[in-house]
C-alpha cells in the first residue's frame, strides 16, 4: 500500500471503538485490524503481556497476525476509532546520541564552550525522565509554566520540540550485551520531547533537566515491531568504544518529518545517530540497573548535519534569531499557542520497502 | 514504647509471614500487628490502593488503626516476618535542598566554582531516577560497574551512600499549592540514594547524573503517616521566593543517623533543610506536570553544618582524603565489599513524643 501500512508493516496499537474496551490492533493502510479475536496476549488491553513475552512470542503472534491480515480481516476506519497508549509506560529514559544536536545545542547555549563534553564519544549521556506525563499523539500539550529566569514565573516563552524515535522494551533484564539487543526491544516508537528552553536554561545546572521536560512527552499511537524493521549498517564510530559498547548493534533506515503548522520544516535522518539503540541499552543496564517490560527509551533529538534535518526550533531558529516562515506566511521562533507539530517518519523494511511509522502530533494550548 | 514504635507512631508496612500472601500492618514495638481483619483498602497486598483514597480516608485509617491496636491485638515478631516494599513506586524524584550539603560538593568536586549554582535560593533543584530499582531495606547492593573515566570500565572505587527522607505521593494532582500538600502526601520514609562518585563525575554534564544514581535506591519499610508528625516552624529564606513557592509549608523535627558497620559516623538534621517537602512538591508540579499515587520524591541528602552532621561519605571523608576510622579500628574512604550502612531516625510526633522511622540499611556485595 503506498501510504506505509501494507502487510510488510503492521505496527501494533491499542483502540476503543464508540464506548466499547481497549482491543490491541494492527494498523493496515487507513483502518485498524481488530486483534482480539486472535486470543491469548493479542485479546489483552495493552501490548504490555505480548512485549514481557519475549522474542520468540513476538515472531509466532507476528506470523499469526500476518496471517489474519492475509485472510481479509474487516478494517475499522480510523475515524471511527480513538487510539490510546499502545503500553504502560514504566521508566522513561531519554539519550542524547546526535552528534550534531549536541554540536548545535552546545554552539548556541554554551557559546565558546568546548562542543561536546568530554565524555560524549565515550558513552551514550542520558537522563530519567517523568512517565507519568508521556501521553500518545494528539494530546493537547499544555504550555508549560515555571521559573524563566531569576524572579520571573509564567508561561514558557521558549516552548520548543525534540523529534526522537523510541524503543519499547519488552523482556526485563540487567546487563544487556549489544547482541541482545532484539531479545529485548519490541519495537519502534516515534516521540516528540517537548522541551521549554528558558525554563531549561535556569534550571540544569547542576543536575540536568527537570520541569524543561517533565510536563509532556508525546509518543505515536504504533509502535512498529522490531521484526518489521531491516537493520543497517550503523555509524562509524571513532574512538572505538569500550567493549562493554561492542559490537555496535544495527542501525536503522529510519526518515523523520517534522511539521510546523502543516509546513515541512525539516527531515532528520536516523542513520545520522552517533550512538546505536544497543548501545544505549547496553550502556544503561551496564551498572546493574535493571529494565522492565514498558521502558521506553529514546534516541535523542534526531539532528543531521544540515540545518533543514534539525530535530529542534532551538536548532532551527537559532534559539529563535532566526525565524522560519511556514507556509501561510508567518514567521516562527519557538511554538506558539494553536501550533501543532507532527513529526512523522519512515523506515526501510525487512521486506526492502518503504514502510511508514506513523505520526506523533501534538497542539500547544494556553 | 522506649524504641519509639508506640501506638503515637504506628507506620504501614507491608509483610509476608512464611509463604502467605502479602498484607498490610504496622508495626508496634518489635513487631507487626496485621491490619487485614480491618478490611477495606488495609486489606489489600501495597498501601496503593490506601494511598491514592486521599487525606479524609487516610484519617480515618489512622482512628481505625489506633482503636485495634488498643484492644491488644496480636504482634507477630518481627523476626517471624519478610518485609516487602510497602508500595507501588510510580515515578522517582530526587531533590537538592540542603544548602550545607551543596556547598559541601560544591567545594570538593568543582573547587575554585561559586559554591552555589545562581538559581539555587530561587527553586528546589531535582531531577528524575530510576523507579525499577527502588528496592527494600536489606536488599544486597551490588556495587555498580561503569565507567570510571576515559576508557576505564569496571566497579565503581567510590561507592557512597546519600541520607535522605522521602516523602510518598498518595492523591494524584497537578499545580499543588504548598498549602495542599498535606492532601496530596501520605507519609513519609527513609532513602538511601546510593551514589558512585567515579561514574557520576565522568557521566554528569550537561544533563545530569544517570548510572550513578540508577542502580540501586534503598528505602525504609515503614511509611510513617503525616497525620504521626508534628510539623515545625521551617528554615527562614533569603531571598522570599516567588509567590507558588509561598508559604513554605511545614518543616519536620527529623533526626537522621548514618551508621557504617555499626560506627556511628553522622547524625545529619533534617531541620536544616533549605527548601521544604512542600515546596518540592509544588515546584515539581509547577508547570503543569502530575503525581500519581506511588510518587516518591526525597529530600536530597540531608547535610548539617557541622562534619559529623553530614548525609554522605563525600563529605564526611572529603571525597576520600581524610578516611574516618570505624569502631574496628579500620579507615574507610568510600565502601568496600561487605560494608553494611544503616541509616535510621527519628521524629518529633503529633503527641509531642520522639518517635522512630525506622531504618534503611544495605551490604554492599561485589
Amino acid at each position: 500500500m503506498s501510504d506505509g501500512f501494507g502487510p510488510d508493516n503492521l505496527p501494533y496499537g491499542v483502540f476503543t471503538l464508540g464506548r466499547g474496551e481497549r482491543r490491541i490492533g494492527v494498523r493496515l493502510g487507513n483502518g485498524v485490524v481488530d486483534l482480539s479475536a486472535l486470543g491469548g496476549r493479542l485479546a489483552a488491553a495493552s501490548l504490555n503481556p505480548l512485549m514481557a513475552a519475549g522474542r520468540q512470542e513476538w515472531t509466532a503472534a507476528r506470523e499469526a497476525v500476518v496471517a489474519h491480515v492475509a485472510w481479509g480481516p474487516p478494517v475499522i476506519p480510523l475515524h471511527d476509532v480513538t487510539l490510546h497508549l499502545p503500553f504502560e509506560v514504566a521508566d522513561y529514559t531519554d539519550f542524547y546520541s546526535s552528534e550534531h544536536h549536541a554540536l548545535n545545542v552546545s554552539a548556541i547555549l554554551r557559546p565558546g564552550s568546548p562542543g561536546l563534553s568530554p565524555q560524549w564519544k565515550h558513552l551514550p549521556i542520558g537522563y530519567h525522565g517523568r512517565s507519568a506525563t508521556v501521553v500518545v499523539s494528539g494530546t493537547p500539550i499544555v504550555r508549560p509554566s515555571g521559573q524563566l529566569g531569576e524572579g520571573l514565573f509564567g508561561p514558557s516563552r521558549r516552548l520548543d520540540v525534540e523529534a526522537e524515535v523510541g524503543f519499547v522494551v519488552g523482556r526485563p533484564g540487567r546487563r544487556i550485551a549489544t547482541t541482545e539487543f532484539a531479545e529485548h526491544v519490541f519495537g519502534v516508537t516515534l516521540v516528540n520531547d517537548w522541551s521549554a528552553r528558558d525554563l531549561q536554561a535556569w534550571e540544569y545546572r547542576p543536575l540536568g533537566p527537570f520541569l524543561a521536560k517533565s510536563f509532556a512527552t508525546s509518543v505515536s499511537p504504533w509502535v512498529v515491531p522490531l521484526d518489521a524493521l531491516a537493520p543497517v549498517q550503523a555509524q562509524p564510530q571513532d574512538p572505538e568504544p569500550l567493549d562493554y559498547l561492542r559490537p555496535a548493534g544495527p542501525g536503522f533506515d529510519l526518515r523523520l518529518t517534522v511539521e510546523w503548522n502543516d509546513t515541512l520544516v525539516s527531515t532528520p535522518p536516523f542513520t545520522s545517530m552517533y550512538w546505536t539503540a544497543a548501545q544505549q541499552l547496553a550502556h544503561l543496564t551496564s551498572n546493574g540497573a535493571s529494565v522492565r517490560t514498558g521502558d521506553l527509551y529514546a534516541s535523542g533529538t534526531v539532528s543531521g548535519p544540515e540545518r533543514e534535518q534539525v530535530g529542534s526550533f532551538l536548532e532551527l531558529t537559532r534559539n529563535g534569531d532566526d525565524p522560519v516562515k511556514l507556509a501561510d506566511g508567518t514567521l516562527r521562533g519557538f511554538l506558539e499557542n494553536g501550533d501543532v507539530v507532527r513529526i512523522g517518519g519512515t523506515a526501510l523494511s525487512a521486506a526492502g520497502t518503504r514502510i511508514s511509522l506513523g505520526s506523533v502530533s501534538g497542539t500547544v494550548v494556553p
